[in-house]
């Protein structure tokens, strides 16, 4: 099935199913366990059928870059460490963070349920994806999560003058009783990583404030980033502020390494951070009162009542319908390069 | 003890044990019980000596008027419910939120060391202080301490036409080895209610970006945002996303009110908010690698190695120390004002 784009871009529609399977034979080609390469398909394909598209299927490449490279171990077998009534880590070996989450969650989840709180702590891990796809699900199963990772240095410290923290996001998600749930994943750096290059690569200019050239002076070109200067954090001292807490958070509690701390010089092609993540789960049913979802509702009801049109997640919750229903586009070479790398032409 | 002033006012220092008096003999006086009152005076004296003009004696009056309005009980005796492992709850009772966490204070630790981690759900509460002071002292034992707390409605979120988030500060603390913990507190409003009010007092204009006045047009007269206007959040919709977290977090989740859900027209001189407040005590011990001192440290060493001069918490540090020194300068007719409301003239 293919359908005409106004630049005359021919596109394909895959399924959920489809892409998985095509993006799981590319990471098994290139060197990830069959339980790897299946988290991971499913993570990328996820983002790209939400049209969170600077963390789906573009970030393909880098995957099979960084694991040609030797930088990270895509056979890794995470080691969960059950610590105390509300506190897992996880050694995740240098493999990736989401096989480390998938191995302790459903012993993080027990512990919130249990203790009222949980905290996870995955170190010696690389984290190259969106985070909300880390959140979300927990809230599908009406509890409240929160989380951190750190990157790799590229984002000047407010008052600073040169980089040193991660573009270090934070992900947040609570259910609500009438939709899906409540969600936003925010770089605490002025813009995400992935969008400077995806306007790099557009050829596209950035608007003002995001970002530093290599002399440390305003720039407006996503090239001039890219190539020896620096991101902003958003919002001033406040945002650099949360950028800090997060390598505090990330890397200081969870072992991990700070977004400075890595070098990847003898792995040409190497892409992932190698750091850390942590995530809180919060069981809202020892909340007093009404619950949890019924109150969550009401602020959604209330902020729609002073003219909010969208809530955070929205865009990406409207993607997923569209997408379980027509399938998920892509152009035909983007499709043919994938195809590639999965050894299939 | 008196000095000189550059505008010829004169200037009375008082050590900290004088000001707590003081101002404890205030709040007594306005029909707090005595545990309320030692409480509040400490966290307002403590302020004022930190060099947090905003948050000390500034707010004596505000405390006087909401006492006197009747609306927040300063006789109330918080009850602390003990939920689960890592999870406690406190009914304030319409009382002040410090009483409360300092009723709990003791049990949060108990169970964030045995936990690894635990939550504070502080219901039914009136904060009108800092949130710095309910954090920092976590870190000095060593702890990592992350609170939130909603207020009353007076921030537009991002994208909507009329106010409903509260200004929903963030507040963060940890040890490091060195030297004083790292510890900040943010408004996810672009500017803190008490400053508006400062500025509105001393008779400044604001700069671009922090409020609109009754219109909904953008403004930097302190008394139009004052006046049936409203602030804007931080950092556009990221900021805004946060604060729709703090109402989440401290209301949704403990069982106090949303922002914009009490309603104190019959109590005139109310202006303390009726929300609620969450504390999430960490135990970095847990962690694995080296210990959590050691590796904020270093992250205070490499901010400082890329330029940084000033780092969150610091100028409130050297105040303090100041203030040590040389005492908490009031100038004479604060000091008369306060005076009087303690029934000293």
């Amino acid at each position: 099935m293919s359908a005409p784009h106004d630049c005359a871009v021919v596109l394909q529609n895959l399924s959920l199913s489809e892409l998985t399977a095509l993006l799981e034979k590319i990471f098994l080609r290139h060197g990830t366990s069959t339980d790897v390469a299946r988290v991971l398909a499913q993570n990328c394909a996820g983002a790209e059928r939400d049209g969170a598209h600077s963390h789906g299927v573009f970030r393909i490449p880098g995957y099979v870059s960084t694991l040609q490279s030797g930088w990270v171990n895509g056979k890794a077998v995470p080691v969960v460490e059950d610590v105390a009534s509300g506190f897992v880590r996880v050694d995740a070996g240098n493999g990736f963070a989401q096989p480390a989450l998938a191995a302790a969650r459903d012993l993080l989840v027990q512990k919130a349920r249990s203790a009222g709180i949980a905290v996870l702590a995955i170190r010696n891990s690389h984290h190259f994806a969106a985070l909300w796809p880390d959140v979300e699900p927990f809230a599908y199963e009406g509890l409240v999560a929160l989380s951190v990772v750190n990157s790799m240095t590229c984002v000047v410290p407010h008052g600073a003058d040169r980089p040193l923290f991660g573009t270090n996001p934070i992900a947040f998600a609570a259910p609500r009783a009438d939709g899906d749930p409540i969600v936003f994943d925010l770089a605490t750096s002025a813009i995400a990583h992935g969008d400077v290059q995806i306007a790099a690569r557009n050829g596209e200019r950035l608007p003002p404030g995001m970002g530093v050239d290599g002399l440390g002076q305003p720039t407006q070109d996503p090239k001039a980033i890219l190539e020896g200067g620096a991101l902003l954090p958003f919002g001033g001292h406040k945002g650099s502020a949360l950028s800090m807490m997060v390598e505090l958070l990330a890397a200081a509690l969870t072992g991990g390494n700070f977004s400075f701390e890595f070098d990847w010089k003898n792995h040409p092609g190497a892409k992932t951070p190698w750091t850390g993540q942590l995530l809180i789960v919060i069981d809202p049913s020892k909340a007093a009162g009404q619950s949890f979802a019924e109150r969550s509702q009401e602020l959604v009801r209330q902020m729609h009542g002073v003219g909010l049109k969208r809530l955070p997640g929205d865009r990406r919750h409207h993607q997923r319908a569209k997408s379980q229903d027509q399938g998920i586009a892509l152009d035909e070479q983007t499709l043919a390069n994938l195809r590639a790398l999965a050894g299939e032409n």
